[in-house]
């Protein structure tokens, strides 16, 4: 099981914007630049998040991305499910329907997928407490200032 | 994100050995019969249950699998770490460090990875919890009677 890097490319850049705090968009090439990503990859993920509500884009030559809300109502699952999706980890195939178990019984989902799907649900929940706030708070010093300069550097 | 079938398999398997509670161990060929899947891909998750302890096996004519241990003292992580690995779901590829994170800042992980880490410690805790014995008494009582049926119709 693996998180794609795209979450980690999310991740990364919203924390740039939101200490950028930016009044200007900033255009996919300088974030894919400030980390070293492939621009292409990189902007359909950002096109991700900004389907989910966590970005705005602006088109055009001066065109870019900035945070749609304040880092305290963007959690790391809202991250997690623009990029990843939202369907869940663990997929039933109902294997119990080929060891002979009833339509009725099938009704409901197994003890195997319930189980599954707790946990999952515990995850999420984990993700949900946290916030992009919580994760500027967490950063050391020098992440937002370096940000800022990065920003001031770059900016048109 | 997805966990691979693998999982899915190995907890049913290990329900239906559990079920069975049987004295003869059983093939890889009968369990792969009774749930319809690939047998070849089906041995490869059951040997991986055997090196972590889940299932003993026995080779020769008269070969296969059993639980090792009593199905209180397995539980759903045991099942999916043998199958998918201990390593974590989110992988840090250190992206901070292209943006000029300084080599003291990294001898520690980022707020980013912190996070995912604690979010996915919440998932293997939640699974943790749960063992066979607690999946088996999740099901439907239909299906302990169904696999001891094809159990006594199976054995050699």
């Amino acid at each position: 099981m693996r998180i794609s890097q795209g979450v980690e490319w999310g991740l990364h850049c919203c924390l740039t914007l939101a200490w950028a705090d930016n009044p200007e968009p900033l255009p996919t090439a300088k974030l894919a630049a400030r980390f070293d990503l492939p621009s292409a990859y990189l902007n359909k993920r950002l096109q991700a998040l900004m389907r989910a509500g966590i970005l705005t884009s602006t088109s055009g030559s001066r065109g870019g991305f900035r945070l749609a809300r304040s880092p305290v109502d963007i959690t790391l699952w809202d991250v997690v499910a623009a990029i990843e999706g939202e369907e869940t980890a663990f997929r039933c195939t109902e294997i119990r329907q080929r060891a002979g178990a009833s339509p009725d019984e099938c009704r409901h989902p197994c003890s195997v997928a319930l189980a599954m799907y707790t946990a999952e649900a515990a995850w999420r929940e984990a993700l949900s407490k946290q916030t992009l706030a919580d994760l500027m708070n967490a950063s050391p010093e020098a992440a937002p200032t370096r940000a800022r300069r990065w920003f001031e550097l770059n900016r048109r």
